[in-house]
């Protein structure tokens, strides 16, 4: 079975490809929206890289590309200024000139730090990203937003750099641990919150991993289909787009109060969406037992719906510790399941609701 | 005297606004482009900020911006990743938002390094460029162009970030040293010999820098008009925005022959012209003589004619060390004073002229 989406943003419409087995096509594909490129760099991380570069390798090689794979560490720690530089470098190294193109394989750290590398290396150069973790493949390989972590902060520094492909093999999720695996089915679980409640439906009647990976090509293509719809709405994230968001801010907070070790981005977004929607039932916006029947699918695979966070974190995470960011926030939430609102309300209001 | 040109990009046309004492009037003109900005971050160097910086914060905050002043050490050694970090890490320190501003007041490393970090900080926040060197005026500040260098060479890292508002004042140039000055007049000389063999006579008719500094705004604003009209042909530099490089490869030799130290940019590409100037010539290309009337007027400027290089440099310079390149390259000649070409032409015959 093969689905493929359209990003149709002007003058960079590219494919998602949803396809088993598309990592030993990787080559022709790439060949097809690369026509002229001689040399592809592949920038990998240390738990993808051993597992299926060789495959992505031969593939491309077998299309007659040059290929050389640079393999970092896995984790988020690598995605810094540092690993930055240090591609930079690497790609002069291995002689990338502005009609070659890099691909990433393997988890969101990957493809955000290769396809920022990508998008300033030679003030810019073709990027295609095979993304190899249900996050990544649901979240981050859509949408052209990429990026490296700061001190002060995730996604810091960065820049919107759409790819010409993206690639998804669904075989590569068998690899997952568990825990990766519902890490990912938090983003899954949002897409049905804030745009789709058959969808939602849908999950709630296939609550285990098993039972998702039997209809995983329909799950990847609704998934992506929404953040592609959304994404072409609001490119630059200036409205719209924050609806992606339900969930974070106050996920961040979570994050924030485990300093980044204690919870995963999905086990954060988990609680930070029970919360939202709890929030919202005060504010009278989202209907009573909508938090319920979220933290209910949350339970099936095992992501926490609630997580203990202080008032300082709770700041941190609304803004109250910037400068000159204003006062009032816009905080996603549902007015229905399977419908969310940018709703305005300033930072005390939100913290003396928490 | 106030010139004003407007460079029409799609969605993103700005101004280059070209007018004595205009660095007192920064505040009003950043305000005009940037109505809801609360915050600006402005960058400066060792040589341009005891100068100016406090003229320029001063008229800053008289239109309501918080100014905070970041001072770098002046020199190419500045425009490397470490920097570009070290900024990225301050504007989160001050508190920027994605509605506050860059501004950069320097020359171009300052320009190049602080329209990068601006590109790339919250991915991408406004950007206005107060250049105080001769070159920077009339090359690096136009056309969009930021960059830092890596080891491998220069600019090889960088984005295309146009600014919001270029703002010119004459008057700076009083401060620059003589060597400095003619640096710049190298560029403004190019421009004449690429597009306009007019102004290349007006410049032979005042040949020295008080003579042209009785008509800077009128040199200042046929440069920018020539660059202006060259990128808003080609703003990504795929075409015709090649013809900019006349005397840049073979400069690039030179600078390269040495080591970055001996020769400045400008008397490197000073050089490079009457070379290219040459080399057309005995490919029946440039009428002859063409040389040494670039020749001539460059000599007024105490800028240097030939510089001794060896072969190796030539080979690097024009790439013959990279891979993968192909093996013909687009050099630019004049095939009149006044008008460039991009001639098509084999490494290998290059290098045999040479």
């Amino acid at each position: 079975m093969m689905e493929t989406l359209c990003v149709d943003l002007p003058g960079r419409a590219y494919d998602i490809r949803i396809e088993n087995k598309s990592l030993d096509r990787a080559g022709a594909l790439c060949r097809d929206v690369l026509p002229r490129a001689e040399r592809i760099i592949l920038v990998t991380d240390s738990n993808a890289g051993p597992l299926y570069a060789p495959r992505v390798q031969k593939s491309l090689e077998a299309s007659g590309f040059a290929v050389d794979v640079i393999e970092l560490p896995a984790g988020e720690q690598t995605k810094c200024a540092e690993y930055l530089s240090r591609l930079w470098e690497r790609f002069m190294d291995c002689g990338l000139t502005r009609s070659d193109a890099v691909v990433s394989l393997g988890g969101g750290v990957i493809g955000d730090l290769a396809g920022f590398a990508a998008a300033t290396a030679l003030r810019g150069v073709d990027f295609i990203q095979i993304p190899t973790t249900l996050l990544a493949q649901v979240d981050a390989s859509v949408g052209g937003k990429v990026a490296i972590d700061l001190k002060a902060g995730k996604n810091l520094a960065g820049a919107f750099w759409q790819p010409k492909l993206v690639l998804i093999d669904p075989e590569v999720l068998s690899t997952l641990s568990d825990s990766d695996f519902s890490d990912g089915m938090a983003e899954v679980i949002k897409y049905g919150c804030i745009r789709d409640e058959s969808f939602f439906a849908f999950l709630e009647s296939r609550p285990s991993r098993a039972e998702i990976m039997e209809e995983i090509e329909h799950v990847l293509f609704t998934c992506c289909d929404i953040k592609r719809q959304v994404v072409m709405e609001d490119e630059r994230d200036t409205g719209i787009r924050m609806i992606l968001n339900f969930g974070h801010t106050l996920g961040h907070a979570y994050e924030l109060a485990g300093n980044y070790e204690t919870w995963t981005h999905g086990q954060a977004v988990a609680a930070g969406m029970v919360k939202a929607a709890r929030l919202g039932t005060t504010l009278g916006v989202t209907p009573a037992g909508t938090a319920e029947r979220i933290a209910a699918l949350l339970q099936k695979f095992s992501l926490p719906t609630e997580i203990s966070c202080g008032k300082e974190q709770y700041e941190a995470a609304i803004g109250l510790d910037k400068k000159g960011t204003g006062d009032r926030i816009s905080l996603i939430l549902l007015d229905q399941l399977g419908h969310a609102v940018a709703w305005k309300i300033t930072k005390s209001e939100v913290l003396s609701l928490l």
